[in-house]
């Protein structure tokens, strides 16, 4: 436990808000996590179930995830989280398909959208305790 | 060779698109492959360098490859390299970042999108020769 802590001071970046989410400092409508990774609710949701998934540790970009297995976390590791999250997503709130993108410079935290389609559950986007309900449900 | 031709009739679909295009019965502006994916410029780019990365295999969606590193191919190989060509295409093309999607369920054949952003070489679009030139200079 203090490991992990440690762990989680060096990897983690002061004045980035997903640090901040991984923390606990700002708090998260928590979709899914692991030990590596982590799934919550977009906040401008632009579907039902919008979530964003992000490596724990600190990348700026999707794409500085190293590839190799030997390093965790890796890029294989989290597609297969991501993934994951999507068929979640898919088979709670009935939707036809999921959406991925991985769009904007904004935030310098590596994440992934996930923005369920065409969804047969009726909650709104915004009602993000009704989703989180929908998808432990 | 033989089993290759043999393996690639069995996994491809008659009618898709892009499983002809797998087996070389339509043309393509190829930007990459190896065994199992392979990436060439979409038709309609949205932008200088619109790649699309498809595994070989037929499968109808990016989220039906399986998970685990026994089967092959898998989510985590397909997106080691798709992170692969997206960093090619960000190196060779000057682009500052490189966005990635899964959209739409127009061609039911698992493919991923990758628009390079503020490209700083001076080609155009849908100038896919010259596009192809820079990519392998």
């Amino acid at each position: 436990m203090i490991f992990k802590k440690v762990f989680l001071k060096v990897c983690l970046m002061e004045d980035c808000i997903f640090c901040k989410i991984v923390e606990g400092k700002i708090p998260c409508y928590k979709v899914w996590e692991d030990e590596n990774f982590l799934a919550f609710l977009d906040i401008n949701p632009v579907g039902v179930g919008h979530t964003l998934v992000i490596p724990k540790k600190h990348f700026s970009w999707v794409w500085d995830l190293p590839a190799g297995r030997q390093e965790t976390p890796n890029i294989g590791e989290y597609f297969e989280k991501v993934r994951e999250v999507a068929l979640l997503l898919k088979e709670r709130l009935g939707a036809r398909w999921v959406k991925m993108s991985v769009v904007g410079i904004e935030i310098p935290h590596a994440h992934v959208h996930l923005i369920p389609q065409e969804v047969r559950e009726k909650v709104e986007a915004k009602d993000f305790s009704g989703v989180l309900r929908k998808l432990k449900s």
